[in-house]
């Protein structure tokens, strides 16, 4: 076998692990998306749907890791081939976790569907998780193109679903200060909320892994971050 | 350069990223420990403390990844020595996350201290993290020594875990019912609790990962899962 056979049985082998990600990435979006509708349009159904298709991304996400481990073993890349496959392996274990986040999602929207509705919560959440499903496309085209601006620009986005999520937690303790009867819904709310701001933790985790496998590194400046809600106290009004 | 210096080589590279695991999973658990005695003893000081140390954490976890990287580049290996250092990587990326979880109650310890105890919910935390403590420190163990049922043990005593979980969840619910006041400390205790259970479903992967070191598959069995609080509601009491 020549030199020029090894390099293109590698590449060749290469696309096919870029494409599980790809469609672990489509698959993962999916799932985000459908979880958060089904909190919005209080679908128990829907929700049911989404935790059954859980298994299918775990699954890929050993396949992506089997397929590279075996890429690592036969062609032995170097450099920027083999910074390529561990970046593969890390985003496939990012996604596997935001596929979590929307099981746990989806799981809570049952529960929600048997309360009335707290205020405007959930098209707050459809919002927030607006950005993050957007970001998930962002990153995994910039992962394809090994596009570092993109990547970049998919980081520092990271700061307005942070922001976002501050401003419904802030919503949500408010509500359950009026009405003690808001207390286990807003509770489900506050945790999928939470769910989504971690989703978008993920995606910058795969965005800096981009500047990796690109330059080496990692990004040396730190993204700004908005996340205020560990330290967040909502006082009580003097009607309570 | 004989095979036998090659083989030499490797093992000593191997033992030295092994070991800087071994000195990371230390210091996440010393971490996690801190952060839960900052919230029993509202020690404010031992809060901002465990918040400084997570960057060595960080930087911890970069330096095994890239030694990791290194050694696949340089040494090629292959079978059981490949999969120990793609298990190294994963388990490190584990660990991180712990330590982003302890930094996280951490930050939470801070608020914390600024109100009056919420019954002995403070106390239930540290019994529930005592598990998870030796649950890091069994795992380790396992890892080092190849040992998997030793691994397979600290995977099912997660199960302990979630119904700790659950009911400190439920009574969190509880107190947040009884007096609006106590929505926000019990707000910050439920996220902290969630941070603990987190930190024990990262340990399960790392006992999974020690499977798979060793047979080169994970177990097939599931585990058995005990967390119910994603589907968990509290009724009103006549008294609200």
């Amino acid at each position: 076998m020549t030199k020029t056979h090894i390099v293109h049985a590698f590449d060749k082998d290469l696309e096919k692990v870029k494409a599980l990600l790809l469609e672990m990435g489509g698959l993962v979006e999916n799932q985000l998306s459908l979880s958060v509708r089904a909190v919005v349009s209080r679908d128990a159904v829907l929700g049911e749907k989404v935790r059954k298709t859980d298994r299918r991304i775990n699954e890929l996400e050993q396949k992506i890791n089997e397929k590279s481990v075996r890429l690592l073993a036969l062609r032995q890349p170097m450099a920027q081939d083999l910074r390529i496959i561990v970046a593969v392996m890390k985003a496939a274990s990012n996604l596997e976790r935001i596929g979590d986040y929307a099981k746990n999602v989806a799981k809570r929207s049952s529960v929600l569907a048997r309360f009335p509705p707290v205020g405007s919560a959930a098209n707050t959440l459809a919002r927030m998780n607006d950005l993050v499903l957007q970001m998930i496309v962002d990153v995994l085209d910039a992962f394809i193109g090994n596009d570092v601006p993109a990547a970049e620009d998919v980081r520092l986005r990271d700061e307005d679903v942070d922001l976002m999520h501050n401003s419904l937690f802030r919503e949500l303790l408010t509500y359950m200060m009026e009405d003690p009867r808001n207390i286990s819904p807003c509770m489900h709310l506050l945790f999928i909320a939470k769910n989504i701001e971690r989703s978008g933790d993920h995606i910058v985790q795969i965005a800096e892994q981009i500047h990796y496998l690109v330059e080496g590194k990692f990004p040396e400046q730190r993204r700004p971050k908005g996340d205020r809600t560990s330290t967040m106290v909502v006082e009580m009004t003097r009607e309570n």
